[in-house]
């Protein structure tokens, strides 16, 4: 059994996109939590439906994301995604980017969990409510590549309080943010001369409103012209998010 | 002659809202500045058009916003623009934004100036490019209503850095971003027990990036339950810009 796939198609406005003229990383994200929020819909159990009847909600613990280029600003892109398969605690989720010819652009893999709304401990995963995404029961499920650990030695480093406006309608801070976090410890002259081709990010503990977190980067160089680039999310002492992304030049 | 309208639907994504579960000010801003933009495509006279061809560009100077409701998230509305009048110097652009019965959401007024790329300098409006709107050559042009000036006394005042992701692809802030460091002073009780029902902003200076901001406000109550916040954003010692907002009780 395959799982059910679901497409939508996007226009990038401009405000989704920054001066490279391409979609941001965090706008990348949120657009993909949309196809995936779509579907739920269309079976039924949207964010309303698992809070209001079974007091749980999804949420992305890590992605792997490839880029073999990202969507530009005005550029019309197919957004499909599929629940592939799940196990007790874990579900894997599957999206796919694709230019108006077909040409696949970006790939991201995810792993999500349900949340107790109110403990915010991890639920196990109700048969019947998986059973609408037809997908798959499995002992174990792809493992993403683990993001680096960030060591002492930084390259740059900055402080971000927790705004208004990054709180979503359920009082959490939406992933993407963490995203911006990360991505803005660069120079312009990085963010111009650079594009990531693969986004590895883990959640490790969420933040609230009016904390602050640090955004660490080190960057490094490797072979082939590519560039690493480790992040780390801090807020107090506690790991938010870590992340490895890899760059390739832009000639 | 009446001005020529243009028109496209939008559906509200989960983020371009917040807590209170309504598109934030910064992205209904975003969102009339993209239907303003589709039209100028139609025409022939989008921004790279207008880089390219006479190395200027469109900036909006002032907008008073009058908020029946402000759109929800999910909800699809309709937006309307219409280049309506202009004299030497300045345009005056109208937006509507109807619900789906007709009714009318948002109403905003705006004025417009022609920038020089390179200088920055304020461009006299050449009349080919105007008629193409079907704009009436005007004397006067409607006044908008001129914000407050902030005093010394503040109820909050916050900073913020310039991120990368607020440059725009021509390299400057995007103006809706001052949207987002005026509202984020508030506390989210604010946020969450009141509505804005007027919004007048006036763009005085560019920042750059990299820049710190300041947001300062003050909160004063009114009649009727109404409470009015006078707001400044300041960027070393300039003014950048300054608004007024009512706001009504969420009962």
């Amino acid at each position: 059994m395959t799982a059910k796939k679901f497409s939508e198609t996007h226009t990038v406005p401009y405000y989704e996109g920054n001066i490279t003229n391409h979609i941001t990383l965090a706008m990348l994200l949120n657009i993909v939590i949309l196809v995936s929020e779509h579907q739920n819909e269309i079976l039924g159990v949207d964010h309303n439906e698992l809070i209001n009847n079974y007091g749980i909600g999804w949420v992305v613990t890590s992605y792997s994301i490839k880029i073999n280029e990202l969507p530009k600003i005005d550029q019309t892109i197919k957004l499909t995604t599929r629940g592939t398969s799940y196990n007790k605690y874990f579900a894997y989720r599957e999206f796919w980017i694709e230019n108006e010819d077909g040409e696949e652009l970006v790939k991201i893999d995810s792993i999500w969990v349900l949340i107790n709304e109110e403990t915010r401990k991890v639920s196990p995963i109700d048969n019947d409510l998986i059973a609408l995404y037809e997908s798959e029961n499995v002992k174990r499920l792809p493992r993403l590549p683990r993001p680096e650990k960030l060591g002492d030695e930084l390259d740059s480093s900055k402080k971000y309080q927790v705004r208004i406006n990054d709180i979503d309608f359920n009082g959490h801070v939406n992933n993407a943010h963490y995203m911006d976090w990360m991505l803005d410890v660069f120079s312009i002259d990085f963010i111009t001369s650079h594009k990531p081709v693969q986004v590895d990010i883990r959640f490790e503990n969420e933040v609230t409103y009016g904390s602050w977190v640090e955004s660490s980067v080190k960057i490094e160089a490797m072979p082939d012209g590519l560039t690493k680039t480790v992040h780390r999310i801090d807020s107090g002492n506690e790991v938010s998010a870590i992340a490895t992304i890899i760059w390739g030049d832009i000639k």
